[in-house]
């Protein structure tokens, strides 16, 4: 067991560099030496976004809204949750998703996703695929016709 | 995707006469349709558990707190969380715990654990093991020494 309090959680600091703009991660799950699962507080700045709108081939994923109000985009679908809310994509549905915090204030979401050991990542709206095998050290990038391809993070 | 508001989680209702004592689960992950990962809020009321001393060889579980406190026991090592505190329960870990509410307001927690497709929990304090097979119905029951035994749930 271990007990992972705010101030054991290993934080990463996304810049404001960033195309999806300041965000902060807590990560729980490594904090507390789990592998099957990836666990973190995502903490996101006002205009900022979890991630490019991507979906996953093999794994589940679950949002759980812990403070201030957070855009759920799925598709053109745009909903937004409130604390106490959840969403979830499971593995294999082929619609992309992000979440966006468009309030005045810092967003807290607890967010779950399953580690599989070999997953595809589609980006829809970039026309991007990341091959993403646990046991190698970096994705592969390609374009949605499977050429190599650069990384839509930048 | 699904969006799971609080009314749309599953609830399952754990009576009074329990051993545990009287808890609500609400479950996100049947109401969202996932299958690789067990998500719920778990309500204990005062004086409940969650389970009894049991641990995993096959399941990483964490439990993360959102309201009151809840003590988290592990071996004979009892530890108080508060909200947004988390505990990971590693698989394999030989340690059994469990959770309690010695407060005297109900507690929610945020629950999660793989769904492996084969676990074999132990419960020490018991001297009980439960084979769960995914594929199968029902638990099945043993003493520790394989010995055929009754669900010490009742």
């Amino acid at each position: 067991m271990a007990i992972v309090t705010p101030g054991k959680m290993i934080a990463e600091d996304i810049s404001e560099e960033s195309v999806c703009g300041p965000s902060r991660v807590l990560w729980i799950s490594e904090a507390g030496g789990l592998t099957q699962f990836g666990a973190f507080i995502e903490i996101l700045s006002p205009g900022s976004r979890s991630s490019l709108k991507h979906w996953h081939k093999s794994e589940d994923e679950m949002v759980y809204v812990l403070e201030g109000t957070v855009t759920v985009i799925e598709g053109d679908t745009e909903t937004l949750l409130h604390p106490g809310d959840a969403a979830t994509f499971g593995a294999g549905e082929p619609t992309g998703h992000f979440l966006e915090n468009r309030s005045d204030a810092p967003t807290r979401c607890l967010v779950v996703g399953t580690r599989a050991p070999v997953d595809v990542i589609s980006y829809p709206d970039h026309n991007r695929v990341c091959l993403r095998y646990r046991s190698l050290p970096d994705d592969v990038w390609t374009d949605g016709r499977g050429d190599p391809a650069s990384n839509p993070y930048g």
